[in-house]
C-alpha cells in the first residue's frame, strides 16, 4: 500500500469519498446517515460528503468540493469545520474519516471523564504509523460532544499539538474522527480503532 | 433525503413495503418470519404486509391494500390494527415499520416495568426529527405486550398523546414500531432506534 | 408458507437438504464442517448430508438416501440416528436440522444442570405451530451430550413422549435439533429458537 | 473432505493463500491488514502472503515462494518465521493461517498469565484429527507476544514438543497460529478455534 499518493486530483479525491462511504456503511460504521468523509485533491481544495446523505449510496452529487479556507457552504455538514481544522493543521492529511459505530460510542461515554482511552499491548497497535511494537501505551484522546463545532475545533487543535498520540480521537457519546496521508491510510486506521475498542469492550464483558 | 414524497401511487407504496422486508431481513430485524410492514397510497389506502410471510422474499402477491377505516381482512397480520391506528392518528405519518430485532426484545423486557427507555447524551439522537443536540433526553415508551390488539392500539393512542416524544414505541419482550413521512424516514429512525438500544445494552454489560 | 407439501419427491428432498446447508452456512450455524440436515421424501427414504462435508457447499454427491429402517451406511454421520428417530416417531414431520450455533452451545451447557430452558413472555414463541399468546412458558428440553447415539435416541424418544413441548431439543454443549413438517417449517423453527437463545444470553449479560 | 491433497503445485499453493485471505477477511479475521497466510508448494517451496497488504484482496503478486531454509527475503512479513519453523518441524503440515480476531486477541490476553485456554465438554473439538469425543480436555497453548521472532519461534517448537496438543497456539493480545495438511483444513481448525474461544467468551460473560 503506497503512502505516495498524496495528492489526488479532485475527480479522485470524489471517488474516494465513495467508496469511502461504501465500505463503512457495509460495516455497520454510519447507521441512519450518519458519519461523514473526505478527501484533499490535488488543487488543495477537499472533497466532502454534503450534510444528511446516505453514506452507503453515494454520488458525486452528494460530494462538496470546498475551498480550504473558506466558510463551509450551504448543504455541508456542520461537522465540516472539524475536518477542514484537520487538514489546516498537517499538510501530510490527505483523508479523514468520521464514524458512528457502537464500539467508539459506548467506549467514549464509558471513558468520557477519563478523556482517553488507554490502548496496551494489542499487536494490532502496529497497524499506526510510527508504532513498531506491542509493547506501546497509546492514549487516544477523548473530547466532550459539542454541537459548537468552531470551538470544539480549536480545542482539539490545541489538545493534539504538533505530535498527536495517535491518528485519531473520539466525541463522547459521538464517534470516531481517524485520518491518514490517503484514504486507504484513513480506512485502516479506523479499521485498527474499531478492533481494538471492540477488544477493550468484550474484554470488560467477558 | 426528500420528506415531500407523502403521497406516493399505490403501486409505489406496494413497492416500498417490498423493499423494506428485504432490507430489514438483511439486518436481521424479522427473524422466522416475524414484523411487518405498511405505507400509506395517493388513494389513502395502506399498503401493508400480509400474515406470517418471510419479510425477506416479499411479492406483491404477499401485500394487502386496504382501506383505512374499514376492518382488517381476511389473511391480513394481528398486528394490522397497530398501523392503521398510526396512520388514523397523524395524517404525516406514510409509513410504518414494525421489527423484532434482539436488542429491541432484551430492552423492551428489562425496562417493561418503568415503561419506558431513556435516550441521552447521544449525537445519534439527532437522526430524529426535531432533535437538534445530543443534550436531549428521549423517553422511548414502552406498552405491556397484549394479543388484544384493538385495545392495544386504543392504549398507544391515549399515551402517545399528541405530541410522541420520538417517531416509535416499544411492546415488551415483542418488538419496535417506528414511522415517518416517508419509507426512508421510517427505515431511517428504525436504524437509529436500534443503534442507540445496542448502545444501551453492549453499555450495559462491558 | 404452505404445510400441506408433507411429501416431496426424493429430487425435492435433496434439494431441501442442499438449500438448507447453504442458508445455515451464511448464519454461521455450522461452523467447521459440523451440522446435519435432513428430509424425508415420497417413498418414505431419508435424504439425509454425509459426514465431514462442508454444509454451506454441498452437492448432490454429498446427500444419502436412506430407508427410514436400516442402519446408516458407510459414510453417513454418526448421528443419522438421531435424525430416524424424529422420523419414525413422528410421521408428520419432513425435515431436521441441527446447528451448532454459539448461542445454543452456550446456553445448553450453562442449562444443563437443569435439563431445559424455559422461554417465557417473548412474542416469538408463537413462531412455533400450536402457540398462539406470548404469555406461555415453553420448556426447551436439554440432554448430556453422548457419544452412544443409539442410546441417545432412545432417551430423546422416551423424554420428548407423544407430545413435545416445542419443535425442537438441545445436547449440552453441542447444538440444536429442530423439525418442522418441511424444511421451511424446520428453519424456521431453528432460527426462531436461536432467536429466543439469543436474547436469554444478551438478556444474562445486560 | 480429503486430506491426501499434501503437495500442491506452486500455482495450487499461490492460489490457495490468495482464497484464504479472501475467507479470512469476510469472516474479519485479519482487519488493518493483519495476518498472514502460507502453503506448502511440491517443491517444498513456501508460498507467502508479503508484509502490510491487505488479505482480503490479494494477487498473485501479494504472495512471495520462498525456501524453507533461506532467511525470509525483502518485503515477508516479519512472522515469516513462525511459518517457516512448523513446516520445519513437521512434514504432514501443508498449510499456515494466522489471524487477528477479537476472540482470540481477548481470549488470549485473559489467559496470558494460565499460558493455555483450557477447552472441554464441547462436541465441536471432534473438528481436530484424532479427536472422537466432546468428553476431552483440550489445553491451546499461549505463548507471550515478542518482536524478537526468532526467539519465539524457538519457543513456540520446545513447548509444541513432538505431539502438539492441538494444530495451532495463541500469541497473547496478537492471534492464533492454526495449521493442516491442506489449507481447507487449517482453514477448518482456524474456524473451530474461533467458535469455541466465541463459547468461552460469551459463556464468560452471560
Amino acid at each position: 500500500m503506497s503512502l505516495a499518493i498524496l495528492q489526488a486530483t479532485v475527480a479522485d479525491a470524489v471517488h474516494a469519498v465513495i467508496d469511502a462511504g461504501r465500505v463503512s456503511a457495509a460495516r455497520g460504521w454510519v447507521p441512519a446517515t450518519s458519519g461523514n468523509f473526505s478527501a484533499r485533491g490535488q488543487d488543495g481544495r477537499i472533497a466532502i460528503t454534503a450534510s444528511g446523505v446516505d453514506k452507503g449510496a453515494l454520488t458525486a452529487a452528494d460530494v462538496l468540493e470546498i475551498p480550504l479556507d473558506a466558510l463551509p457552504p450551504a448543504g455541508s455538514s456542520a461537522e465540516t469545520g472539524l475536518h477542514l481544522a484537520l487538514y489546516r493543521r498537517d499538510p501530510a492529511i490527505g483523508a479523514v474519516v468520521h464514524i458512528h459505530s457502537t464500539h467508539a460510542t459506548v467506549l467514549s461515554r464509558r471513558q468520557a471523564s477519563a478523556r482517553e482511552i488507554r490502548l496496551e499491548g494489542y499487536e494490532l497497535l502496529k497497524a499506526f504509523a510510527g508504532i513498531r511494537t506491542h509493547a506501546t501505551r497509546l492514549a487516544v484522546p477523548i473530547f466532550p460532544n459539542s454541537q459548537d463545532i468552531a470551538a470544539l475545533a480549536d480545542e482539539v487543535d490545541r489538545r493534539l499539538g504538533s505530535a498527536p498520540p495517535a491518528p485519531g480521537y473520539l466525541l463522547a457519546g459521538h464517534g470516531l474522527y481517524a485520518w491518514g496521508a490517503t484514504m486507504r491510510d484513513a480506512l485502516r486506521h479506523a479499521e485498527a480503532f474499531e478492533f481494538l475498542f471492540g477488544c477493550e469492550l468484550v474484554g470488560a464483558a467477558a
